[in-house]
C-alpha cells in the first residue's frame, strides 16, 4: 500500500473516485479496475462493510472484501479507498487501503472519528468525510475537527446529497456546499453524485454540475453489471456508460480550468 | 414591443434573464440595460410589483416601473421580462413586457395561473414559471397545467431554491431538478442562481453548474450599485463582476455544446 | 348573517370548525350542520373554492357552495367559515358567511391579504390565516401584518402541517407552532387537524395533542360519507367518529382548564 | 441493579424518564434524585457520554458519571437509564445501569445496534432507541430490528423531533410519529420534549401534547439549577418547574385514562 495524499486543493484536479457501491467478487472488482486503468484515472473505490437500513439486507463482504480492493489495486496501480463502519476494525482496515471513507450515517458518530484521527495520526492516510444527511454545513465543519484534532491533514469533506421533501430523487444534492465549504474551510470537497441521483440517468448531468461548481472530487458508483448489483443497483453506470460521461467530464473540467485524474 | 418566443429547449442555447431585482429607477434601469446590451444578450429582466413577506419593505413601483422596463428594452434592443402578482393587472401588465414571470409564493395560486393562462393565449408571450419553495417537482409539473390549458406554450419552468435545514444559503438550489424536469416534460427549465446563493460570492459557481447540469436558462441578479439596493442587496452582482462571469459561463456553455445567448 | 367575533384568546375555551372538506351539495351540508348543531357546537366550516394541485381535479361549487352554507347556518344556528381564494369574490363571499379562511398555499399572496384586510375592516368578520407549508413561524407573524394593517383585529392564526422529509403523514404538524405563536404574538391559534393527518386513524390523537398544547381552537373535516366526498377522502370523519372524538376532546380540554365550543 | 421491564405498551401509564442533560457530580444527581423520588417517579435519566457536535465541548464524565447514576438510584430507589455511545464500552455500562438509551445520532450507527442487541440478549435490560433527525418512521422501524434480532423485547421507541427549515424551535416535534408507531409496530413509543423544545418555556405544552397523542412514556431534562448546566442550559426544567408541571401531566394522563409512573 503506497502512502499518499489525497490532494490538497490542487487548484487544476479533480479526481475521480469510481467503482462499485458494494464489492462483491474479486472478479467483479477486477473487471472495474482494469477498466478504471486503463481510462487513466488513479482511484478506486468499492464498499466492504455496508450500512444497510434493514438488518436482512446484504452487508457486504467485510475483510475479504477490503483484500479483494488491495489485491486489484497493486495489479492496475490503482489506489483504493472503502468505507469503515465500526471502531475496532479501523486500525486493520488501515493496513489494506490508501483512503478511508466515512459514510454518512456516521458523521456525527464521534467515536468513530476520534478512532480514525487517532489511527490515521501517523499515517497520513486520506480520510473522506461523508456529510450526514441531515447535517448543516456548520455541523459538519465542526464535526471535522474530531478527526483532525490529531494531526491528520488528509480530509477532504464529501457532500452526498440531504434529505428534503422532495422525492423524485434520493436525496437532493446541496450543490452550494461546494462553493460555502471552500469558503468556510481549508478542505477539499468531493461530491458523491450516485447517491443524490438515485437513478443512472441523472447521474451524468449531476457530476457535470459539481465539477462546474468548483468540486475538488467526485464519486460516482460503476459496476459492471449494474442490474445483479447487490446494492443501489439503479443508480450504478456500467463500464462504457462511465467511460462516455468521463470524456464529457474532461470538457467541462477544461473550461473551468482544471483536468480529471 | 415584438411578440417574441422563449426558445422551447433549442438544445444549443442558454438564455440569460439578468437585471436587478427591482426596476428603482429609469436611470437605474438604463445603465443595466446598456450593460446587457454591450455583452450580446437579448433580455433583461426587472421586478416592479415586489412580493414581500412584510408589508413595511419596499413593495416596488408598479405599473411605472413596467414602464421604465419597456422604455429602457426598445432603446438597447432588448426583450423584458418581470413578475406578475395579482390577476388585476395581468392585461396592463403584458402591454408593455415581453414575457412575465409567476413567482415562487405564487406557484399555487391557482386563481392568477389561469388569469395568466388566459391572457396569453393568443399572444404567445413567455410564460417564466417558478417552483413554489414547498413544492416537490410533480406538484410544479401539475400546477403548470393551469397555464398551459388554454393554448400556450411558451412556458418555461424556473428552479430557484427549496426550503430546507440548511441556512448557509438562502434557499437550497434543487440542481437535480434540471434533469428530473427534462426526464418527465417538454418544458425548458431556467436557474434562478441569486435567491438560492443569497449572497454574491456563490452566485457564479451555482451559475456554472447550473449550465453543466443542462439548464436552458439562467436568470441572475444584477445591479449598477448592489449595496444601495431597495431589495436584495446581498445577492445582486454589479455589471463588471456579472461581465467576467458570462466570460466564464461561455465557456462552461461551450463545454457541453451550448452557446450563451 | 351574525357579526360575530372569534374568541381572541378566550383563556376558557376551544372552538371546533368542523365540517366537510368540500361543500358538495345541499342536502350534504345540511347533513353535518344538523349533527354539528346537536352536538352543541356554533360553526360550521365548508370549502366552496377549492385550490387544488391540478387543474382537472373538483374545483368546489364556488359562489353557490358559499350560500347553501348560508342557509344550512341560518337553518341550524351555526356561524360559518369558507375559502376564498382570488381577489375578485372577497367581497361577495363577506357578505354570505360569518368568517373567511386563507388556505396554506395563499399565505404569501400579499395582493390577496390586503384585498381581505380591507374589506373586513369595518366588519369585524374573522379571518382564520393558515401557515404556508414552508413558512416559518417568523415569516407567518410578518405577513399576517398584511391583513392587521387596515384595522380587523380578528384573525386567527391555523397552523396546518409544514412540510418535511416524513411522508407517513400528509404534512409533519408543527405541534409547537401553538406555544411559539402564543409566546411571540397577541394572536390565537387554531390547528387544522385533518391536513396533517392525511388519515382518518390518526386525526383524534392529533386533535387530543393540538387542545393539550393549548390551542385556541381546531378545524376539522367531518363528512357524512367520507369515502364518497369528492375532496381529501381518505381523512374525513364521518360524523358518529366525530362525535365520539368531541367527548374525548371535551376530557382533555378540561384537564386544561378549558371547555370545547 | 433490578432487572425490570419497561412497560411494553401498559395501555394505562405514562413513564417519565426525568433527570439532567449530564450528570455533572454526585451532589447534582443526588438533588434531582431526591426531588423524582419524593414526587413518586420510578425513573431517572442522565448522560455521561455526550456525543457533541464539536470536540472541544464537555464530553461528560464517562463511566464515573454511570457510576454515579448507580448509587443514587440505589439510594433513592429509582431505575436508571443513561446513553451509550460506543460498541467498547456497552457491556461495561449495563453492568450499572437498568436502561440504556441510543441517541439521535447512533439511530444508523449499525454495529452499534448490533452489539446493543447481544448485549441485553439475556438481561431483558430496556433500550430507548430514539430516532435519528432525519430518519422517516419507516427507516426507524426497520433500523430497530438490528437490537430486537437477537431477542430482547424490550425496546422502546423515541420520538425527539425531526430536522426542518423551522428554526423558532431546536427541532421540529413529530408529534404524529406517536399515532403512527402505534400503528405501524408493537413498540411502546416515549416522546423527548427537551430535545425540540430547545427552550424551557415551550416544554410544558409540549409534554401535555405527547401525553394527549398517546405516548407511552415521556424524556424530560431536570437539573437543579439549569442556567450553570454544563450542556442544553436553556432547555432544562427545575425541579420546582418540573414539579408543577407534572400536576399538569397528571390531568392530561387522567383525561385519556392513564395515570403517570
Amino acid at each position: 500500500m503506497s502512502k499518499t495524499y489525497v490532494p490538497n486543493r490542487k487548484a487544476d484536479e479533480v479526481v475521480i473516485f469510481a467503482g462499485p457501491c458494494s464489492v462483491e467478487s474479486a472478479e467483479q472488482f477486477d473487471t472495474v479496475a482494469e477498466g478504471l486503468s486503463k481510462m487513466g484515472l488513479s482511484w478506486i473505490r468499492g464498499g466492504a462493510f455496508k450500512p444497510r437500513t434493514s438488518p436482512y439486507s446484504f452487508q457486504g463482504l467485510g475483510l475479504e472484501g477490503v483484500k479483494i480492493m488491495e489485491d486489484a489495486g497493486k495489479r492496475y496501480g490503482l489506489k483504493t479507498i472503502t468505507e469503515v463502519v465500526d471502531t475496532t476494525h479501523v486500525v486493520e482496515v488501515l493496513e489494506h487501503v490508501d483512503g478511508i471513507q466515512i459514510g454518512t450515517r456516521n458523521m456525527a458518530n464521534f467515536e468513530l472519528l476520534k478512532v480514525i484521527g487517532k489511527a490515521t495520526e501517523g499515517s497520513h492516510q486520506p480520510v473522506l468525510f461523508k456529510r450526514g444527511m441531515a447535517a448543516t454545513i456548520d455541523e459538519w465543519l465542526s464535526a471535522v475537527e474530531y478527526i483532525t484534532q490529531f494531526g491528520n491533514p488528509n480530509v477532504m469533506l464529501c457532500e452526498r446529497g440531504i434529505r428534503t421533501f422532495e422525492n423524485a430523487t434520493r436525496f437532493t444534492l446541496d450543490i452550494a456546499a461546494v462553493p460555502v465549504v471552500h469558503q468556510r474551510s481549508m478542505y477539499p470537497i468531493c461530491v458523491d453524485v450516485s447517491h443524490p441521483a438515485g437513478q443512472t440517468a441523472l447521474v451524468g448531468d449531476l457530476a457535470k454540475a459539481a465539477i462546474a461548481a468548483g468540486a475538488d472530487a467526485l464519486m460516482i458508483e460503476v459496476h459492471p453489471d449494474p442490474k445483479t448489483a447487490k446494492s443501489d443497483a439503479s443508480q450504478q453506470l456500467t463500464i462504457p456508460q462511465f467511460e462516455e460521461l468521463l470524456d464529457e467530464l474532461r470538457q467541462v473540467a477544461a473550461a473551468v480550468g482544471k483536468k480529471v485524474v
